[in-house]
């Protein structure tokens, strides 16, 4: 069981460079950073958790957990993987300070990935860069296939989206097909992981993905880096 | 069928006083305006389209329904209600003038209920005043119980709560006490109403929660308005 730590920080505006010096720092030490980006109660912590236990022993990784309020989140990760948890105290979205200041607080430890899971909102978040190497936005069937037109920037600034809550397709209406192509109406080249986060169906690919990209971007990203 | 009519600009910041104003003429018009914040996905939509259906022709109500993008909530609802589609254009919640200007495209028409769906946000709506007489908030119980205290303002500030999508409650890991009571701590005098707006189950309490409500908040705003 690990310590939940809470870090509680106003935010205000990231300058861009120092976004991308965070994302150089974090390439060189073999981590990367994935921004996860979603509505309120979409899956995101049950999705950090359930990775977590499908990595367990393979790969390290570690999770920023924002929110406006509470540590339950971090509550939640704790037995699963070391965590931080960030308090915005109203704020509706994370910034980079904060992110910098929880990642701080892990010292010294090195990671294979870590996670930022943002604060639960389809909007703000998307117009913040936290010196992620790979954003995520997650859609669960039960909000409806409609979505990604509708709110149009988290899903054009992401890489990847995940469809969770698959296990509940039975009893809503949501069709997998017609929310791809939203998304990808917005974003041609959008990766889509369609998963259960409770069962595990689907988990795998999500987790595939992940190692590719630790290759994938880290090199891309010591490539462009500049001294 | 309903003519869809789309009113396009970005918000700025209300003053308090405006929107008093805005409230006191409504009410000496006997239209309650009501503000319904939600995530996205919660079935706002869903539940405006169900209140037009079980009030047809009993009560004369109208939506001005705000997205970030696209029309597709006000093509949702226009067979039920009329209906004027607001779009911030990126910004993430309503603002009053936007609310104004979509208020008078209905022109001279009365309405005992003018609704307004804000964006599909749990954050930001909660911190702007659109003169509604009564703010409801929708947690859909896909959400999770634990919403409330994660996503305090939003409940703080709503004078009734809207638990939604019962229907999955045997499939979904939601306790309906639980949420309750999570809500009621940060408002301990808000109301609950858990529904399910497709099968119409828990739809009539709701329905005459809003009937009284017009009735006590209208003579309320009049009584308690300057000149």
């Amino acid at each position: 069981m690990n310590r939940v730590i809470t870090v509680e920080r106003t935010l205000d505006a990231t300058p861009r460079m120092e976004a991308e010096r965070f994302r150089q720092l974090l390439a060189g030490r073999g981590t990367l950073v994935v921004n996860l980006l979603s509505s309120p109660g979409s899956g995101k912590t049950s999705l950090l958790a359930a990775t977590a236990q499908h990595w367990a022993g393979k790969y390290h990784m570690a999770v920023l957990v924002g929110d406006i309020a509470t540590d339950r989140d971090a509550q939640r990760l704790a037995p699963h993987v070391p965590v931080i948890q960030l308090t915005t105290g109203g704020a509706c979205h994370l910034g980079l300070p904060l992110v910098q200041q929880g990642w701080e607080r892990f010292a010294e430890q090195a990671f294979d990935f870590l996670f930022i899971e943002n604060v639960g909102n389809l909007v703000c978040p998307s117009s913040h860069d936290l010196g992620e190497h790979l954003r995520v936005v997650m859609l669960a069937t039960t909000e409806g296939d409609d979505k990604p037109a509708k709110y149009p920037k988290a899903f054009r600034t992401s890489h990847a989206m995940v469809i969770s809550k698959t296990d509940l397709l039975p009893y809503v209406p949501f069709d997998v097909s017609a929310a791809a192509a939203d998304a990808r109406s917005v974003r041609p080249d959008l990766e889509v992981f369609p998963l259960a986060s409770l069962s595990g169906s689907g988990l795998e690919p999500w987790c595939d993905f992940l190692v590719r990209q630790h290759g994938l971007r880290l090199a891309e990203t010591v490539s462009t880096g500049g001294g």
